[in-house]
């Protein structure tokens, strides 16, 4: 029972009333045990549409037979009460929504992926597709129920907009002209036509959305990792509190304001501090160091991994060095299927590209980086 | 039962193997029922600091008579435990240590506050006193592993140094000397004396350790609560990725560094992102709208509160402004008492400070504010 309960349990918070503290204002939230989450029906969806700010359906597959699944189950239903009870004043509704049971609602709702949560705001349908905890989506409800779009009325409010896209210098807008920032890039992109429509914004940004550098975030971590490339993703670890990782991140911004424009290329950039709890199963899933910046390249289908070399303490890549690997990346020289063991390269068995595999480049291929 | 385990479930994260995703490479940990945890005693205590890099010790009451809490209490030993499987390769030790039964040895560690954890390194002992969740713990425990001096080996990495420290333009350091930077301060404090011996710079740190603006932190945030001033803090609400709640950061910073030699002034910052499951917690006990910057001031022992009228969207206090306030609440003209309801004014049921009740000051006192 124990080990059930624990093995669902991973970042949960509490402060213990028997350890008493005589100072107030710090108090994390106790469930009251009122059940706030509904099981919605064909006869009570519609209600629950109309009632609520949002409304929150989480689509699930039916109960499982097997106990332990079944109480991994009631786990996601206590996230979500728990979620509900913090959230009470804010005129938000919970629901489940079973597969099997309830497929002819979750038909007419739209909701086609099982184990995502679907928050319906005004008419539209924003899917939360992150790590399902209190703590995350709490933030990711409250940061919904704020106004999309943000006022910048001041001088110090155009500066947080640039510290926010974090190398911007200035925006120089036009009049009736929408700029498209993506992450990390210091010009704009100007939305073409004019006037332009909401669908003609809409179809930008969808466009657009996959950036050349991605943050993992718990918010989205799970449709950032299912949106790979051809079945692999180009992953980085780099803590941007340490210098090493602050000035790896760098070079990778650098990298990716030159490849901006590169359809095939995007780099998941991972920060080890947003995820303690998967720090070390990374470190052992991927034979790594992660108190050292990483970069390489995981097959999505069975995590196999190459990492490239940055073993020796002085010498990360430069940016031109790590668009070379990244070039060998996309035209598969490196892959993550070469360093599998075989009778011939047992002497490899960590699966790294020697540090040196660079220099063996033909060189009418590395001119092509210099543009 | 269900409503037991609930009420100390905050944030735990789970994916649902019931959920089943085609992808690997973002699983997190399950708990394999492995006890790792030690019940530390004068039998073992001493072979526990010599085996481990890391010797981690809980220090708690002794197991409590009512039901409820015996299982408030197995929730943290659960924390502990998957702490201790998480971090399993780094050579860390877990223990659990009686306040009553363990008394002697209590005594001879130095374990003095209830409900903290102490970390052993080397001759050293950390207290943690933050959030006690397998999140905060795993984040803690990964930093006190690495080197705590970081060495600048380039340009970029001096970049760094200045982004977190937040406003340095440059460091301008001589040879043999230390400078301490205070957060968000642009000029650092030089450390007087030469040579300087490892006491003077632990006695100077030490002297300078509660700053004029200090941000509340999951890994430290009940050892900043508890260390109060004279039984209130300032508490300041902001979100640093928006561009109101970064406004009044920047403001915030003005008068933190004006103000940075003044030993009574110490605002505590919360970015609410950073606490999502306290927010609507702290909204109803304070009566706010965190969805905006707050400023307020609150009496540890209650909880009582009272806030700095910042209604108007386009009317965010100056530093000037913000300077006059805090004189006031320095000085006990803004306190807590004043606004708890009496028979005269009932009328004012929320405790909010009026708006304009700044423009009513003695006009001398003003005049301080100027220098």
């Amino acid at each position: 029972m124990q080990q059930i309960w624990l093995s669902l349990l991973c970042g949960f918070c509490l402060r213990l009333v028997i350890f008493c503290r005589a100072e107030e204002g710090l108090e994390f939230p106790n469930f009251d045990g009122k059940d706030r989450v509904l099981d919605i029906s064909e006869r009570n969806y519609k209600k629950a549409l109309k009632r609520y700010d949002l409304l929150c359906l989480f689509y699930h597959e039916p109960l499982p037979a097997n106990k332990g699944l079944q109480k991994r189950f009631q786990m996601t239903e206590l996230v979500l009460e728990l979620t509900a009870q913090v959230l009470e004043n804010k005129d938000i509704g919970f629901g489940m929504v079973d597969s099997q049971k309830d497929a002819k609602v979750a038909k007419k709702l739209g909701l086609e992926e099982v184990g995502s949560l679907y928050v319906f705001k005004d008419d539209r349908v924003i899917e939360f597709d992150g790590e399902l905890s209190a703590d995350t989506l709490v933030e990711f409800l409250l940061d919904v129920l704020e106004d999309p779009v943000e006022m910048l009325n001041n001088a110090m409010e155009l500066q947080f907009t640039t510290k926010l896209m974090l190398s911007a210098k200035h925006l120089s807008l036009k009049m009736n002209e929408v700029n498209f920032y993506e992450p990390f890039m210091e010009e704009p992109a100007i939305l073409p036509g004019r006037p332009l429509s909401e669908m003609d914004i809409v179809e930008f940004v969808n466009q657009h959305r996959r950036a050349t550098l991605r943050k993992l975030r718990a918010e989205n971590m799970f449709e950032t990792w299912e949106d790979d490339m051809d079945g692999i993703h180009i992953v980085a670890f780099a803590e941007e509190e340490d210098p090493d990782g602050y000035e790896f991140l760098e070079i990778l911004k650098d990298v990716a304001r030159d490849n901006t424009n590169n359809p095939e290329l995007s780099i998941v950039w991972i920060d080890p501090d947003d995820f303690p709890l998967l720090t070390t199963y990374w470190e052992k899933t991927f034979k790594l160091d992660l108190f050292r910046p990483q970069i390489g390249v995981v097959n999505v289908t069975d995590a196999d991994s190459v990492w490239l070399d940055m073993s020796n303490d002085e010498d990360l890549p430069t940016p031109e060095e790590l668009e070379d690997w990244i070039e060998d990346v996309l035209s598969g020289r490196v892959n993550t299927e070469d360093d599998d063991e075989s009778a011939d390269d047992l002497e490899d068995p960590d699966g790294y590209v020697p540090a040196d595999s660079y220099e063996s480049h033909d060189p009418d291929e590395e001119d092509d980086n210099d543009d």
